[in-house]
């Protein structure tokens, strides 16, 4: 069954390529980050190592079973490097095999979570000047993400002014479990500059964070905490939308990142409910929450929910809008969606072009 | 058009009786709560005061803003004490008026949620002895429901091996909101309970606990924690399915309260999709995530979130099962739901009676 798929898709005309919202590039040793850091931090890194309320690099964030120990099998480059550390070798892999015409870089930022905010900013500014110096300067196809260690908006507001001027910055990176809420006024400079620039900012969904993952504490098991809720970012959603934040930056645009997306409709019927009758608790919300959620809010599409039905997946995207879905690999993860069989549904073509090409081409100005 | 409802229904056939599965029952004063404890708690209340996490007895939990500051404008009775806390007026306003042939008390417990556990078990105890006295014994289409202070399992299960041969009482309740997650073993000793007395466990969502309310800290508004996000509830279902309760207690039933229930079906497709592939991680889940959700969860209705379009609720009761819903008013609070009135999508009338009627008299055993 692949395999006629496959052959068909060889023999099939060049299709205009996908854009691809979800790749993690790989340092190749933790040294390789250390020549992006000024000596100060080299130094504290070497003496007193990265402290995160988690275990971070170096330690296992995916489980052991996973195929690849959490990467695709067959990711590894031939130089036995980590996956996705080298450029040839995704370029490869990835860009071309899967027709891939813009990828967006998603490193999963240690310096939003590391507990010295110092040492966070500085590990944000040498990861944004990796991501271009060893993948998007090379290879115009794949953009970079502007990480920023959020705690400290001052600093994350002066890395965002550094960068936003160059078009291979396509979006701001942060965590979404913040320490307080995320609605909060103090990340609020940051919703300014993002606005301010037009830069959309991705929350990519995370096992990591200050504070435990629900609210009877730290879950059991990786399921639980990977993927069978996707609790904080919804808590992350209400959050933004209650504390006025769209009313302050109408034309802030937040792009959910491997977080699903089939619980985005029950989430908006439930604050339309209550807003309706108690919306004078929060003026700052002038209109239905749900309206702010369709306007501000884009979606990722890895790791898609199987409905049993392919209806229900239908009424999904109605309800969300096939101009708020954007697709993604999560290469090279072990949970990696390839363009060609993701979407068990059937889509229609107008839509297919919208989920796999357009809106991400419109939303991160792909075409500039 | 309410009134049309209105006169068309006082002219219809008596039909048969609703089940109520959430009514909250009201102290008169604090100083009822004091008879039915034991001198030492009596004192030491005088002298410490109750010590919880979040503001609980005395303190505003529902805004002032709300319809009766947290109440239905029309239930203080005419002796001018709290609403709900006096039975003929609840008799007449909520068992009469809305047909209601039996109805479940849901004290909002404190003691579950008091620092002092030793305090909280004693409170419970005393809930339970008041719920009988002044309502269930009385009145025999009230039932009560065991309280416990989940915490101290040991304690839990002495007060439901003394209440359990008491077919007045016809479940046991604990907060959602555990101090660990809910499906680990410290809390099975309550489960075993419950499983051998086959009473369900009554889980009603709650603004209170003894960690925030979001992976991000306590949230800002009344809006986001009563009702914006139904979160905690899924990770206790999740935690109770990952941890295998079900497997150990395979007669275990559970009832959601006041929840809502639109996120069942996505949850439960995140779930499914993982554990396909990651099912090793957890060995006691030996069957699909959601055939577990399917076969031991019970859903209230009240608040149901209301979808623009009724086709999405029926989707919604087709997948959940018009045999796992129970009605509920919720009464005396302000957003309550009358049974003449809930619902806006048509119901096959088979359903509407398992839903308003059927499921809870079988779970509950209520013709016992």
């Amino acid at each position: 069954m692949e395999a006629t798929e496959l052959d068909r898709e060889k023999t099939a005309p060049k299709r205009l390529g996908v854009v691809d919202c979800d790749i993690h590039p790989s340092f190749e040793n933790p040294q390789e980050l250390g020549k992006y850091l000024p000596q100060r931090w080299r130094d504290h890194l070497r003496d007193f190592a990265l402290r995160t309320p988690s275990p971070f690099l170096g330690a296992m964030i995916y489980p052991r079973m996973t195929p690849g120990n959490g990467m695709r099998r067959d990711s590894w480059p031939p130089n036995g490097k980590p996956p996705a550390s080298d450029l040839p070798f995704l370029r490869e892999q990835l860009l071309d095999q899967c027709n891939i015409d813009h990828g967006v870089l998603q490193p999963l930022a240690a310096g939003a979570v590391t507990n010295n905010q110092d040492l966070g900013a500085a590990l944000c500014v040498g990861i944004n000047d990796w991501q271009i110096d060893k993948f998007a300067g090379p290879e115009p196809r794949l953009r970079a993400s502007i990480c920023v260690a959020q705690e400290d908006a001052t600093e994350a507001v002066a890395e965002i002014d550094r960068r936003a001027h160059d078009r291979r910055f396509v979006q701001i990176s942060i965590p979404p479990r913040t320490i307080e809420p995320i609605g909060r006024r103090r990340y609020w400079p940051i919703f300014e500059a993002a606005e301010h620039y037009g830069l959309p900012i991705g929350l990519h969904t995370g096992a990591f964070g200050q504070r435990p993952n629900t609210p009877s504490g730290w879950s059991s098991f990786y399921l639980e905490e990977h993927y069978a809720a996707s609790n904080s970012l919804q808590t992350v959603i209400v959050s933004m939308i209650m504390e006025g934040v769209f009313e302050r930056f109408p034309r802030l645009k937040i792009v959910v990142v491997e977080g699903g997306f089939s619980w985005v409709p029950s989430l908006a019927w439930r604050m339309d409910r209550e807003w309706k009758r108690m919306g004078s608790e929060v003026p700052q919300v002038k209109r239905k929450p749900s309206e702010y959620l369709r306007d501000h809010f884009w979606f990722t599409t890895q790791p898609i929910e199987e409905p049993e039905e392919n209806r229900h997946l239908d009424d999904l995207l109605r309800w969300i809008g096939a101009d708020r879905l954007m697709f993604s690999t999560d290469y090279p993860h072990w949970d990696f969606d390839d363009p060609r069989f993701a979407f068990r549904t059937p889509l229609d073509p107008a839509d297919r072009a919208k989920i796999f090409r357009e809106n991400a081409m419109a939303l991160f100005r792909l075409d500039q």
